[in-house]
């Protein structure tokens, strides 16, 4: 199975449009706040959510809108999330009226999301002005899908995309996606939203097939700081211009397709965990030898969310115990006694941990390792066939920093 | 009910001696790292451990010696776990051998605890010179509960205990505890070594049951970090010199004895809360009108463990839609609309969400609030009768510092 990166993002595959803009909803002048994501044609499309009781008010606009499995446009802003917001349903409802009409589509194909501060009301001015902006600024090109990631962020240090190419029965197809994190990133997304197109046909209820296989070995994977947002939203459009015969279950199309989906999401969880608020390092668990996915899952993610193990990799100390800790207190049915441990990173790798005791490395060598920013932990359960992976970052004094006066 | 306060910690009921030594686990000369607790008598006692697969080696070894349910002496060190150790059940053997032959006692009457780095190899000799040291030094008075306080402590900040009397159908009565923190403190108890002495007549069983039902509510209910640790412990010796006719369930002098043990465990939970490591301000949650105990209890939890709420009140910010999203994302049946959430210190109390909406409230009267040592915040879930408590910190800098080069 081959598939290889391309430029673009979410304008890479045939039919899509992007912008971003600032409109008001920040004060800062310098940072974009409104991104439009506009399908040439009609879109098959799926979407998962946060599972928060607590959930901005967009997230019940998008169920509704996406009832019939289709949608043709995206509208979303950063710096207010819309969540606990007064008459944020309302709001939410204008905006999509608002871009409706800046779009020639019916408000019904329009996906509504927020991002930022939850609590605070919104005011459908800034929206008028940006809509419209970012309508005529709408770009085919690379610009636009970079232009909508700047857009969507709010702590994020960069603008996150994606993009890959791979053939469905010898016809070239792409996936793209632009993401924001960083904070807030845990169990069931994150205040993470991620938005993915492509030029495949597939039906609607395939589409949410793949995307519901896809996002609990990815997106669910990641956590910054164990803390599930209110807007979590992954959306997949698909706008079938790429001409391929609609994907069916089984076939070998399907299982590329699935494949190079898992290959972006990946990337972009790499991206997201990478630049958690105020990480220095990239923590990549993978666990094998689990006696099912459930316990592998568990036990990665576990890794990777223990505020104690992120303290240890800052300091760049190979504190095996802390991974074993984070291991033991993983719900789940296995015998700790065959765990063993190893920490990589392109620096070297090291046997720190042998059936749950001390394996004999050097210190120094340790240190040079975990002084690199991207760093694998690999656990081996010894019980069985199952792996899994997640991702996290270190937790460093930027962290606690961002989030001390993340309001003021 | 009526108890008070009194001074001598776990000395201060009757028929308990302590020590606390530097013996040479710790390299720091200054530090206390052994310590001994003796009863008079023998001992009813009971305990609980922690939940995580990987646990320390003396754990296994304090449950074999309380299968009878009696003991008489507690030796715990500080500076090494014991854990994923080699050798070291063989050596938490040993070091009882050791304390039997310097106390006059049974091997199987003494109840090892370690705390301190993981996966390090202990060697006996310490042991062998601190044990008959601390034997010798076992002081019947204030002085006695101090040392063997201090002796446990790790990252903790100072000692930590507390003694309460009461009566038992007219007779004067004392519970006594010590306990040390405080990083690695999450659910089913922490780092957390805590030891509990009382002059009440109860017999083994009763007293399980009474721990069983004080420890869920209290202990378990103190989250740090959110790392459950590899060797919490807590344990409760009953000398029975008071004299009261043996604690029966069902009756008030039962109800008296739980209560006031509840009282001692509150009153550790927010020493121990308080004095996690790096943290500047004590976190008090207090949830009402919930569905159900276990909701309460997880909601409670949930708020005090958010890294995002943590880092919040580090920066005096009311932040309350963290709050909101905490709460949200906690498992349980409720209806999340009804949420209504305060914030108080000693500087005062201000109404912040009403309905799952924000209240208004002023943000200079919610800064001069938060800035106190000591925050509560009110959730009334608004759907049910039931309430729990949970106690946390702020996330700080000093915390990512503490953890980032624990072991250099």
């Amino acid at each position: 199975m081959a598939y290889q990166s391309v430029a673009g993002g979410i304008c890479a595959p045939k039919g899509f449009a992007a912008a971003g803009v600032h409109c008001g909803i920040r004060h800062n002048n310098a940072k974009k706040d409104l991104a439009i994501i506009r399908a040439d044609v009609r879109c098959a499309a799926a979407a998962c959510y946060t599972t928060n009781k607590v959930h901005g008010h967009p997230i019940d606009i998008d169920r509704e809108h996406l009832k019939d499995g289709y949608a043709q446009a995206i509208l979303v802003n950063s710096g207010n999330a819309n969540t606990c917001a007064p008459g944020g349903r309302e709001l939410a409802l204008a905006t999509c009226d608002l871009a409706a009409a800046a779009l020639g589509l019916p408000a019904g194909d329009i996906l509504p999301s927020s991002t930022g501060v939850i609590g605070q009301a919104m005011t459908l001015e800034p929206f008028a002005r940006g809509i419209p902006a970012a309508a005529a600024a709408l770009d085919h090109g690379p610009a636009g899908s970079l232009a909508a990631a700047e857009a969507i962020m709010t702590t994020d240090t960069h603008p996150k995309q994606k993009a890959v190419e791979f053939t469905l029965s010898g016809r070239p197809c792409r996936i793209g996606a632009i993401a924001k994190g960083s904070g807030m990133i845990h169990p069931n997304m994150a205040t993470m939203l991620l938005f993915m197109t492509t030029d495949a046909a597939v039906a609607p209820d395939v589409l949410q097939g793949i995307l519901n296989e896809v996002v609990p070995a990815t997106f669910n994977q990641i956590s910054v700081d164990g803390d599930t947002s209110t807007n979590d939203t992954v959306t997949l459009l698909a706008s079938g211009l790429c001409g391929n015969a609609p994907l069916t279950p089984g076939t070998a199309d399907y299982a590329t397709f699935a494949a190079a989906l898992t290959e972006v999401a990946e990337a972009m969880c790499r991206e997201l965990a990478g630049d958690g608020e105020g990480a220095t390092k990239l923590l990549e668990c993978t666990v094998t030898g689990a006696p099912d996915l459930a316990t592998a899952r568990a036990v990665a993610k576990s890794v990777i969310s223990s505020t104690l193990f992120k303290a240890a990799m800052f300091g760049a100390d190979a504190n095996w115990g802390r991974i074993l800790c984070a291991i033991g207190y993983t719900p789940g049915d296995f015998d700790i006694r065959h765990t063993c441990v190893w920490l990589k990173s392109k620096a070297g790798e090291i046997y720190v941990c042998e059936n749950a005791a001390h394996h004999p490395y050097s210190e120094e060598e340790a240190a040079v390792i975990l002084q690199e920013d991207e760093i694998g932990i690999h656990v081996d359960l010894g019980c069985g066939s199952a792996a899994a992976k997640a991702w996290g970052c270190d937790l460093t004094y930027d962290y606690v920093k961002i989030n001390g006066d993340y309001r003021t």
